[in-house]
């Protein structure tokens, strides 16, 4: 292991200053203080807790957030909770968007080394399911990591989302308690990856169907990529196969779907909620202004930014002894408003 | 001034050794270089162009992102239109989002710390009135500085956005090209600083009214805070005064405001385009999704970011003589979809 000679030599500064630096960071000035750092790191000194201890008497933090897709409708609430934590702990943030949703490795590569040039602290990862494949990245990034709206494959990292089964399932538990039973579902497409999120919310569906014994066939649920055009063709096959299912309300998994589904509805000369009632998926700022607005199962996107950058927070200023690793689940609720009706249909 | 004499001296690293960093970057590694390249800086060696030449040669160059409210509905697409053209250049962007609309000089001077901070090498500055008195906060940040949605008030910086008055004043022809002639405007608030974009769309209305010679008085034009509920309540007073102004068709200076002004005229029992035709302003991906579809004028907000990003890439990677100053005007467009009708009343 290096000692504070080897640091002295590699820096080009006195060993007594490179002393001091170490330990009473506060008495040198800021340049040999980084040179004296840079040198510690370079000749590996330092533990990362040492280093971080170190961090925090002489430089603001970082933090990097990567996300993919910042156009997606959440991103603005998320990162504004990660925005007024950091902002509480002077904390700067430096984003780095990933340029495709799949999570290549080399795009995970690519922002992980982002971080490291900018020197951030730690990393807050959004909505990204992580396969246990890229475990070795994240080791290799030596500095603590949490997750946004998805969970690790492996359960090594602390993931911060909304329970989607569970949700799901009082989506389709509310139907219910509303007198309706022929409820169908316009699902997120099945991937391999099962895990996702959106995907989730099909089994909390299907546990639903089973726990309270509807009627179900495979004419019940169809398929779409999550945006309005996908819930107005897939709601199209839903009323084509009304006659056998005899559907009185549906359970999109997105508002957009659910959104689109209404008005496919509208356009096939049904009124929602008095002949369909639908119920969506997000609480999209859209779902407040659409006509009927739009019943649905609201995300607390900024207490999930908020929470997960104040538990990095914690990690990295307290040396608290975190759990750190697991699911950290959030509350979601059910924001009612005009899109579903008591159902009065005789088989109810 | 410093010589590379003082550069050895101070980063502690031979002069042979700091003359073939200077004159030859490529020739050695990457640490060496940034402590030659920390230290003349400090020294004030370079001056800001032979700093920024070797910062090519050396460094990957980064760029500072400073804008208000990023939970706005055109971030996504701005942010992306600037982050493609970053990703083409091998540029890093740093996001810092200010916390007040109003731009306080605390807030402004805050953002530039976080620009030097981290070494940006310039600044895309977004939908950000620039007025005259924080001047003196530009020239001390010593980079390219690019105006992104709204001009800088004394001109000395280049601007890149849409003409909103030219703009409003074609949405108002539109509605004439429909054979509407009393139309009515759910306008901006009008505050002290009248060159704001949203509040020149007042100015574009007021233009096509005496350029159509159409009816006219305080009537027809109410004011919103660009919100939902603000157009909901704006149409309320419009239709309160419908006996009087005999209203055909109405121009919202933003998408929401005519989303909401959609949803009073359908709970006064009145349809849309039926009764009353609605034209927007900036086409959010909602306007696509309401009924009806709302027609409205888009901004060109990704090629806006796309832009902006290419002049100050232009003047910082091949020091090109650019125009440094003025506003450049982006094509809008007007999107046309359910909520305008041909007016057939009698008085067209």
């Amino acid at each position: 292991m290096a000692t504070i000679n080897d640091i002295a030599k590699y820096a080009g500064i006195s060993i007594a200053t490179v002393s001091r630096a170490l330990n009473k960071p506060e008495l040198v000035n800021a340049d040999t203080r980084e040179r004296v750092m840079q040198a510690a790191k370079k000749l590996n000194y330092f533990t990362n807790d040492k280093a971080r201890q170190f961090n925090l008497k002489t430089k603001k933090l970082s933090l990097g957030v990567i996300i993919p897709y910042i156009t997606s409708f959440y991103f603005g609430e998320l990162y504004s909770g990660i925005s007024r934590v950091a902002h509480e702990n002077n904390i700067d943030l430096l984003l780095y968007e990933l340029k495709s949703d799949n999570m290549a490795r080399e795009g995970l590569t690519e922002a992980f080394s982002f971080a490291q040039r900018h020197l951030v602290d730690g990393v807050i990862l959004a909505s990204s399911h992580m396969p246990s494949e890229y475990d070795d990245l994240i080791e290799q990034l030596q500095m603590p990591v949490v997750l946004l709206l998805d969970a690790h494959e492996s359960a090594k990292l602390p993931a911060f989302k909304v329970d989607d089964i569970r949700a799901s399932f009082d989506a389709v538990a509310y139907l219910v308690s509303r007198g309706h039973r022929r409820i169908g579902m316009i699902s997120a497409l099945q991937t391999q990856r099962q895990e996702r999120g959106e995907q989730l919310r099909l089994r909390g569906y299907k546990q639903a169907v089973d726990f309270y014994k509807l009627p179900y066939s495979h004419s019940f649920v169809v398929y779409g990529d999550m945006r309005f055009d996908d819930g107005y063709s897939a709601m199209k096959q839903l009323l084509a196969e009304r006659d056998e299912t005899g559907l009185t309300a549906v359970f999109a998994a997105s508002d957009e779907m659910a959104i689109g589904a209404m008005r496919c509805i509208h356009d096939a000369g049904l009124r929602v909620p008095d002949d369909i009632s639908v119920i969506g998926y997000d609480n999209l700022s859209v779902s407040n202004i659409t006509t009927p607005k739009l019943t649905t199962i609201e995300q607390p996107f900024g207490q999930i930014g908020a929470e997960g950058a104040r538990h990095i927070v914690k990690l990295l200023t307290e040396g608290e002894q975190l759990p750190e690793k697991g699911n950290f689940y959030m509350p979601y609720k059910i924001i009612e408003r005009e899109s579903v009706a008591e159902n009065s249909a005789s088989d109810k």
